[in-house]
């Protein structure tokens, strides 16, 4: 089968790759062909593999040169990121919804309705003033996104229910959750401390905590994010019912909890390394995001949260290990 | 004050019209200009208006000739009807998404945020399979909408939404019922029946209901949806509460209570001209409308649904006396 991957260079999109070469099949079909397609070109392991071919531009470039291309799977991952588009709000709609559309357009005027799965985000819930987000998401929560990236997430998941209830894809859309923990560098997302307080640390770096310990989030593992995204390509039609999004599981944490985590796995010295200086505007960002879910839909699905954050600190330490410093 | 009134030669649009001119005043400021945009041109008794202004051509085409022109505030109802919609995929994203786009944008340009009201519909609403509709739609029932119509209506929430966030327009959106009893001729709709059983009798002349009598739909009259619009028009931005789409207030009857709402004001003449012929797929369309809802925001607005189906049929009658042949 021939899959393409929009966002394969990300940090999710290359994983994506690597897991999906490792297995060989998806769907119980062997994967003859894999594209990847990026802003940049995806990285060298996944150049080598003689199944990759890598497509380097925009989305929008990518889908106007389609041209009737057909692939048997779709993994759509490309994306502005929320700050980008809280800061440039044309670029947001153009990167997120009008690629979006675009590749959808695409992928209909080839004509054999491939499936696909589009990468949403837990941003698309936020507390409204007028319907506070409930302290539990579930599968039917009424999301009321409080940020561009969020509404264009949101967007784009009636775009891709309406192409597959027309019969153009068979697509589904996963929300994914905050993913943690992430290698390489600090970004500017209020999301990126939730990854920094464990891998500055772990490296014998300082890293700053900008929230109270009680703060809990919802997270998720890379390999469980991966995971998720398969499970939702695999699933058949009536497994993933109905073209709803479907919220991937989250693991509730404290932000204490993570640093338990820190310090069972990298000693006392690692935890000693994260400073809490309160920063009231990630505050705000990050208390608005929702902490708690119940995801009867995914669990149907097979799909379980990460068992606790001990477990993904030590699958950072195996993926990352030229990142950590022994202690 | 000048207000735009797209789809303002519409049968609400218009009626919208007549009823600002007779008020000549909206949130406490004269109107001094109402400009009304439509495919065709509005009604004669409405050009006769010193205030009024008529301008014929699409929404892309309004939009871009606004170049800078303000409006103090815009009731945005033009749309294509969801049989259009469904028939031609294109028409539908074109007059819906990309219209109510392109219009926020040329507001946007005009730089003075202008307050608009853009007008949804109960067709978000739809049974997918994961999520079944629930008995009773609430303010945070989530919409899973079931048709191209409903979709674009519900991206088009969330565009208003955004644009309003980032303070470009102060938008609010109003979810409207279907709307009983219309004048005029039948048409495509599957809800055509819901006036056509009313207003052909009145006229003397057959009428075909295609559902069973217990069957239940949520109805409003011309008079309370215009209400409703100009309501959440005069709302002050707390009042409104949040930036999420608000459901106009709905009467739920029965098909049986319409009849002898019917029979209580026509006769039963008039009722013994409606003629039961089972159609199953308008049947399945029908019933897959929400019927019931619980609208707390609206209330808090001083919204209230209508009081009954007979004071209904009597609105149509007084509305439209030339329409009905005397018994």
């Amino acid at each position: 089968m021939k899959l393409l991957i929009t966002g394969g260079a990300g940090f999710i999109g290359a994983r994506l790759a690597r897991t999906l070469l490792a297995r060989g099949e998806l769907a119980g079909r062997a994967i003859e062909r894999l594209v990847l397609a990026d802003l940049v070109a995806a990285p060298d392991d996944l150049r080598a593999d003689p199944r990759v071919q890598v497509r380097v531009g925009t989305v929008l470039e990518l889908a106007e040169q389609l041209n009737g291309e057909r692939f048997d799977g779709v993994f759509h991952l490309a994306s502005a990121v929320s700050s980008e588009c809280e800061a440039d709000f044309e670029l947001g709609l153009r990167s997120n919804l009008d690629s979006t559309r675009a590749l959808l357009d695409a992928l209909r005027a080839a004509g054999n309705a491939p499936r696909l799965v589009f990468s949403s985000s837990v941003a698309v819930f936020g507390s409204d003033p007028a319907l506070p987000l409930p302290a539990v998401v579930r599968d039917d929560t009424l999301p009321t996104p409080q940020s561009s990236y969020g509404v264009q997430k949101f967007i784009c998941e009636q775009l891709v229910a309406d192409y597959t209830r027309k019969g153009f894809i068979d697509g589904r859309v996963a929300r994914l959750m905050t993913v943690s923990v992430r290698p390489g560098r600090p970004n500017g997302a209020a999301s990126s401390f939730l990854s920094g307080i464990i891998r500055e640390p772990l490296a014998g770096q300082e890293a700053v905590c900008p929230v109270s310990p009680d703060t809990e989030v919802a997270l998720a593992s890379p390999a469980n994010t991966i995971a998720g995204l398969i499970a939702v390509f695999e699933a058949s039609r009536e497994a993933f019912g109905g073209r709803t999004a479907l919220n991937l599981p989250a693991l509730t944490v404290r932000v204490q909890d993570m640093l338990d985590a820190l310090e069972s796995v990298g000693g006392s010295q690692a935890r000693s390394l994260v400073r809490f200086v309160p920063d009231d505007t990630i505050a705000r960002i990050v208390g608005s995001w929702p902490a708690r879910f119940e995801s009867p839909r995914g669990e149907r699905l097979g799909l379980k949260a990460d068992t606790d954050f001990r477990s993904i600190v030590e699958q950072y330490l195996r993926d990352f290990p030229a990142a950590v410093r022994p202690a």
